[in-house]
């Protein structure tokens, strides 16, 4: 999918991301277990999504709107907009967390030329390959009874799971620093650390009644 | 589709909808022509879905996020939120309508016990048949390394294209209140009216910087 979103003839600019998950939870509704409820969970993942497809550039505002909280502030769930300036490719972004609906996690990447989508995106389906559609170059056909092109399935094989490939990764860099005295690497803290310095701009957002908020 | 998310064992309740649509044009980009821009004539579609989806009853508070506009005021892209109180099963929607990306409209309805996804909601990619993503009741299987249930594509054939559908049924009525001496039937009006409600409160949430509208 990166390879695909990065090639800028194929795909055109990145101009919208949608990225929703829902996921029935009983342990992060507590205030003092985890009172980010769908923001600290969910929402986790979804905000990864948007990163990833922007390269790690952070948004330049961040807008919390319909928030749902339980009875102690817990939040069970919201929308937020998020939008990236012209120096960075003026585009938007919208996701949707839920603790209300059933399982589904859905990432939408829409460029000038052509959009992907996939619906597994953090648990998928099967462990050995994984899919996502690709809607390339679409115009209606004449009279507008249909489309030139129908969206195709992209199946990727996967030698491991991803759960394994992330201990495999995360040995590999612990070798590197005890054995043959590199860095640590700066990659996965940064990932992290952006991720959290997004959601935060969620959650005060929500805590301001919904304003913008700059990054 | 309706027969399905109307059935309350089966879907849940209603708790998030999304709908987006991209298309070039150019002629909706002209303030003398049509000011609206990408929200009267995509958002027109989107707002229908939403309504269409929630029986018609009007959404509480309408606000747009993250508008674009060209040189001369008219909106080129524009992502909106829309919430129901409990009054009206408290729900969601979120909507995104742009003229920068290539082609492609989406609707996804989330209950609390299923959710479907059509990629062609307003031109079906093809005229006699039309088909939908349905997924219900997915659940993790054991150590999260799959789904008990992947979405099946539901598949509805045509006898005829919408279009002539559309005009069999406007005959239809006018056969009816000339031939038959009926009244003039509510259903269309009252829908496009309600349509025009919601898109109006969009126009005023963004003229108004975004705030917050009740409608």
């Amino acid at each position: 999918m990166k390879n695909l979103i990065s090639h800028f003839e194929t795909f055109g600019q990145i101009n919208f991301i949608y990225s929703t998950e829902f996921l029935e939870s009983n342990i992060r509704v507590k205030p003092d277990l985890d009172g980010l409820g769908a923001l600290g969970d969910l929402g986790w993942y979804c905000i990864g999504a948007l990163l990833w497809g922007k390269d790690y550039q952070l948004p330049t505002t961040v807008q919390a709107v319909d928030v749902t909280t339980n009875c102690t502030g817990v939040i069970l769930s919201f929308t937020a907009a998020f939008h990236w300036d012209i120096s960075s490719n003026n585009s938007a972004a919208t996701i949707h967390c839920s603790f209300f609906s059933n399982t589904s996690m859905d990432l939408t990447i829409s460029g000038s030329n052509a959009t992907i989508h996939t619906n597994d995106f953090i648990i998928p389906y099967q462990e050995d390959s994984a899919s996502f559609e690709l809607s390339c170059g679409a115009m209606f056909v004449d009279l507008h009874i249909g489309w030139n092109a129908v969206p195709e399935e992209v199946r990727v094989d996967c030698e491991l799971p991803q759960e394994a490939l992330m201990v495999e990764e995360f040995s590999r860099l612990v070798r590197g620093v005890v054995y043959d005295g590199v860095q640590p690497n700066c990659k996965w803290p940064e990932i992290s650390r952006k991720t959290q310095l997004v959601l935060d701009g969620v959650k005060r957002s929500i805590d301001s009644g919904c304003k913008l908020v700059q990054l």
